[in-house]
């Protein structure tokens, strides 16, 4: 058995994901489909509409043989490393090929890598523009390219991905169908993942834009999470903590621990400390990362330490994932991660853990202790 | 002018206050009324009813002249360090006489402060039983009397302050009128403040146990805060920090750190944490003080640091509060402070001014910077 590897979020799974899980069984003749997946939390920091659990499940419902979660120091990420991390955990799992859309499939993103080598500088310094700005910048200049779609970003991101770990695996871009990401309405059949969770949460129907079994399992969602929820626990900490404490937390540096604390003890909306926080060095994504590091409590340290050992949580597979899980289990290198026990919990899947933690004041679920692995049959 | 002094939570002002206020007054020949007044957060670490502004307010509407602010690390703790540090600022305010309920005011608390001396030990560190059992077993071997209901250990307490600190002012312990502090059912003119609260909560009617401007302000209240409202950002703190930064905590130690970061993990209600949580060896009472200072993220430094150096920060006065304040201002051995400005925040007031933005989450009022005393008319 061979097998494709998908990165996702699937926040929630939707048409869109199920015509890329199509075009990917296609182009490698029916191979084991392999999904890494973001946890709780999404790549913007968000926390999803679903937990991982029930996210791993519709994937299973819709043709996805194996769903392997991408831990948060991978997932939580700008997307340089959230793809550096998603290839090395589908390398790890002896994966083929890796097939993912783009908004430009068709761009040589090998050529556009080895441009960014001729880069006069990557350390970018400008306080007044974010670091996307100041690459492109470099990048027109050579190439006549900009990356300004997330997915070509990420497209870029996994072709240098490749080459840096020197991975033996095909990458396959290709078209990217549907809304784009950044449409906010629900418009037809193929809508984006943020149209629909907007819908839900405006009790919208979302039929029309997702599987039958997406549909069943949001209509189960009472309220959809967001930062608006988390900023209460955000907001005393930043007050009640020490500033030096604050700068020692992942992607808080450079003086954002006091634009953070002052904003914090001004304001008790997010919007109002988001808007505060905000500067033109920094992206609104890049801000909601270091909002969830800080509220989890997740220093640099303990995320540099955990990124030097990942691992491979396994969220749940059908009968064809099992065996191919079987199949290659001796030709893994990292851990596999199937039931999670104490040891595991406080050790290697700890700050998963914790972010897990935090999603349960969502929908009250544990969501990793003594968790196994979600099986389903296969789909006939 | 003389000055005769009341140590209150006010949490809310209730006719029983009002009868104990005026047999103050009686007591010293209608002296001016100094109150030293415990900021947003009661004895026993829970949120209060309104804020120590509303509450100031209600004082001074009701005959009080002069309101002082408890700072939280006198405010939050056990009786004989409430009792200490209220009475330490009352000496700083040339009070003459300081007048207090008891349940039995006609006891001897100063022969029953001399027997605590005779005490074979007052470290208990038995953990199968509170301090006060321990405490009580050896005082009625001595005296033949317990210490069992609350305002009779604040007496006693005032007394043994009054001993350790020297201080050269009349204490006076009176009759305790109206219903048990712990009854929780509102029953006639003297209900207790728990009781008021509880029928506040349920929507009753609270009219006939509280002075009018009470029973006005707390037809704004929209809800009552409780551990309930705060165990969500306790619980993830206690989550995501190390457990030897939980143990710095003030009240925190012995080892409740790991308990309570257990508890957390394993509750999602306040109820069940708390239950979790308790054991034989503290009361609820001592638990929720420590799940404050925990949430607060005030280390045992930090409090100690501030105990060292109280100050007196002025809530309101009327006119007669204002003129005795300007006549005693220059024999004051402590920091007057009146108007909060960024250093006093920053410096002084740090630890009341944290619990203040924790509080304001409740009510959306900044407690103390750019705030000055609230002025009333005298009383006609």
């Amino acid at each position: 058995m061979k097998a494709v590897g998908l990165v996702a979020e699937y926040n929630p799974f939707h048409n869109g994901h199920r015509y890329h899980l199509t075009q990917a069984k296609r182009l490698t003749g029916d191979n084991v489909v392999v999904v890494v997946m973001s946890g709780d939390f999404s790549q913007r920091g968000e926390p999803m509409i679903l937990d991982k659990w029930d996210r791993a499940k519709l994937a299973l419902q819709n043709g996805v043989d194996l769903v392997v979660e991408l831990p948060i120091f991978y997932a939580v990420q700008p997307a340089h490393i959230f793809a550096a991390g998603a290839l090395h955990l589908l390398a790890a799992l002896q994966v083929n090929d890796v097939v993912y859309g783009a908004e430009h499939p068709d761009w040589d993103f090998t050529t556009l890598v080895q441009a960014e080598r001729q880069f006069s500088s990557t350390e970018f310094h400008r306080y007044n523009a974010t670091y996307a700005t100041q690459f492109n910048m470099e990048l027109q200049q050579l190439t006549g390219h900009q990356l300004t779609e997330p997915n070509d970003i990420l497209a870029f991101s996994y072709e240098k991905a490749r080459q840096q770990q020197h991975l033996d695996l095909q990458l396959h871009p290709i078209q990217r169908v549907g809304s784009d990401y950044h449409d906010s309405q629900l418009d037809g059949h193929l809508a984006s993942a943020t149209a629909i969770r907007n819908a839900v949460e405006q009790g919208q129907t979302i039929d029309g834009a997702v599987p039958a079994s997406t549909a069943t399992a949001l209509g189960q969602v009472k309220h959809v999470p967001t930062w608006d929820d988390l900023y209460p626990l955000l907001r005393n900490h930043l007050i009640q903590a020490p500033v030096d404490l604050l700068g020692q937390y992942y992607e808080v540096a450079e003086g954002l621990e006091y634009r953070m604390k002052d904003a914090a003890s001004r304001n008790l909306t997010f919007a109002d400390f988001n808007r505060a926080v905000k500067s033109k060095r920094y992206t609104y994504a890049r801000l909601l990362r270091a909002y969830l590091y800080t509220l989890l409590e997740m220093t640099v340290d303990q995320v540099q330490a955990k990124m030097a050992h990942p691992y491979l949580h396994i969220l749940g597979f059908n009968e064809r994932g099992q065996r191919y899980l079987h199949q290659i289990k001796r030709a893994v290198p990292l851990t596999l991660i199937t039931n999670v026990n104490q040891n595991v919990r406080d050790q290697i899947l700890q700050l998963d853990y914790r972010a897990g933690k935090l999603y349960q004041m969502f929908n009250g679920v544990e969501q990793d202790l003594k968790h196994g692995p979600i099986r389903i049959a296969v789909k006939e």
